[in-house]
């Protein structure tokens, strides 16, 4: 298939292209579509970039989508919308688009942004569906900063409580778009992805939407242990409070300008919820211990994922060098326990003994009930 | 058995008595009773005012439990503590005690006070572990208030994600003291619970606290619902993430002083969490939805709960009440539905609907995200 509606499309109309089509890219270009056929101010066509993959058929990933209207890899089953253009070309794929959705592991975003330099438009938005962070040498950088940086872009990020499968088939959900400075520009991402059965709204607050997006996988690794543990519902919810806990302060002391209220919203303890119930990183973390750690996470996602990767164990890794680098491990017991555990350092039941202590967080105690 | 370790008893020390003996509070009795013997604070003693009631093989319940040290009704297969002496007379549990922990179903409260008037000594310091509130025509009454108002001493109140037969076998877990004034007595109360897999705190928020473990159940009705539906995790995180956001949202309308820090506590987020995984309330509602309402709350509670109360319905009922007297209900769409559903006004499915469009909360939105 070609180019879709292209009668209806003027020069103000906003033109929208998804970089990654994985299982969360796939559902993100679906909603996506069947508002830009609905909404005049956006183009119909949704191009998405496919990072290319030879089917077991030999068929072309890319051109089964674009026959069948189906991701059949990576979201099978559900039809994406026949003005989904699916593209393997990146530099082709982002030409004429103004709005730019990034959903790929978040490893091969700084590799993405280099092709990209140079290739865009002049009046391109961008906005973030990864969960990940960049981790250097002078600390951690949130994936909407370095695209900011690399490709001179304002990026917003959109996270939440974001099961793909169950938005695909249109099950009732939330998310959270997270702005700096532009409410008019969080408003047009609002109305991109905005459906009856998903219910998006802005907070002006990046980096807090940002770090819960990235954090809650190491919480729900943490979830996870505590299922293959079998101790119970009250450990459990003990256990991802004491996350959402440490998420909350950990973004604070990186980024003073992190709001509380951010953490009440789908992006904070939504997305630890559903995350911790049912995503993918609690799932291996569960099968970690139920193995008592004797197969690695490596061998468990290859075993389970079936080619999805899994955020938490890398997250929990750079989140440990960042707290290692500060020297703020004592303070963040449950977020360093995780990534000592993910490594063999500790047994699965470490993630208990080392939460029962509440840490002494002096240092960033504005009140009693800061932390 | 009778009254044990008196020899080391002196004038400073504390008395506990436990007013109720059901499933949390011979919980509540074993945690304490522990601490008791431990703690030269206080008394060994704890006393358990036990309703009496006489087993099918005719024995009465209060001598199996002084035979035992095990409540065979509500909490089979669990030690008590040999110090832990059982007393269906209400008058003399009382007598000598100068702390008073109250943890019985909220309906009764009102009839256990009035039997206290009087018989209560004089430096009495109270707490609840009751969930619920007492409606009059002037609006709600917490049961902490209603304690304070009746027989005019300090009461506190203890929430958090406490699932009594988790705590029982020594799982992890967490609790909320709330305190109004004395930070010294709440401390106390903190010290008398606190076990190396029970952690307790306290917050200067003794409202926040108590709405927090009432309001919670209504939640767990709605996650419930959701469950059976078959509705998966992203909506239900959802609507447990309104649900939250509506308790906060009332909380602060009924009591101007209620902190938002209060709902990221184990009596918050967690205890949401808790009940809407694994909660009595959870139970009965999914299987209401799944018979598709065609049995009413009060037979599956007959059916599913041997004997138990279910304090989600009656508190949905409550708050309706609370809500529609002062014309709230359009404001908190999520627990006024519970009630109509629960009274069988709309079918189970209205949990997701009504709650997917978010009120507008002008009245109470001191910024864009009070709400």
């Amino acid at each position: 298939m070609g180019e879709v509606g292209m009668a209806g499309a003027a020069a103000v109309q906003f033109r929208v292209t998804v970089v990654g089509s994985g299982n969360w890219g796939s559902v993100a270009a679906k909603v996506i579509a069947s508002n830009t056929l609905r909404l005049s101010c956006f183009h119909d066509e949704v191009r998405m970039w496919v990072f290319e993959e030879v089917l077991p058929g030999g068929e072309k990933l890319s051109d089964t989508i674009n026959k069948n209207n189906e991701n059949v890899k990576y979201l099978p089953g559900i039809k994406l919308g026949k003005n989904v253009v699916a593209d393997p070309n990146l530099e082709n794929a982002v030409r004429e688009a103004n709005m730019l959705v990034f959903v790929t592991p978040h490893q091969f975003m700084e590799g993405i942004c280099n092709s990209l330099v140079g290739k865009i438009k002049g009046d391109v938005e961008g906005i973030s569906l990864i969960k990940g962070m960049e981790v250097r040498k002078e600390g951690p950088c949130l994936i909407s900063k370095l695209i900011t940086d690399m490709l001179g872009i304002n990026c917003c990020v959109l996270m939440g409580a974001n099961i793909a499968n169950e938005i695909a088939v249109e099950k009732f959900s939330e998310a959270t778009i997270g702005y700096k400075h532009s409410k008019e520009v969080a408003e047009r991402w609002v109305k991109l992805f905005s459906q009856p059965y998903f219910l998006v709204s802005a907070v002006q607050d990046i980096e807090g939407v940002e770090l819960c997006g990235t954090l809650k996988n190491v919480v729900a690794i943490a979830a996870g242990l505590v299922d293959g543990l079998d101790m119970g519902n009250n450990t459990k919810a003990a256990i991802m409070r004491i996350g959402l806990r440490e998420m909350r302060a950990l973004s604070k002391l990186l980024f003073p300008s992190v709001r509380d209220s951010t953490f009440f919203e789908s992006c904070g303890v939504a997305d630890v919820i559903t995350t911790c119930l049912g995503g993918r990183n609690r799932r291996v973390a569960e099968a970690f211990a139920r193995n008592g750690g004797r197969k690695s996470f490596d061998e468990l996602e290859t075993e389970l994922l079936q080619g999805q990767k899994l955020q938490g164990v890398s997250t929990a890794k750079e989140v440990y060098e960042v707290l290692s680098h500060r020297g703020w491990n004592a303070l963040f017991p449950l977020l360093s326990t995780v990534h000592r555990i993910c490594i063999g350092q500790l047994p699965p039941s470490a993630i208990v003994k080392h939460s029962e202590k509440p840490p002494k967080l002096s240092i960033v105690e504005s009140s009693a009930e800061f932390y």
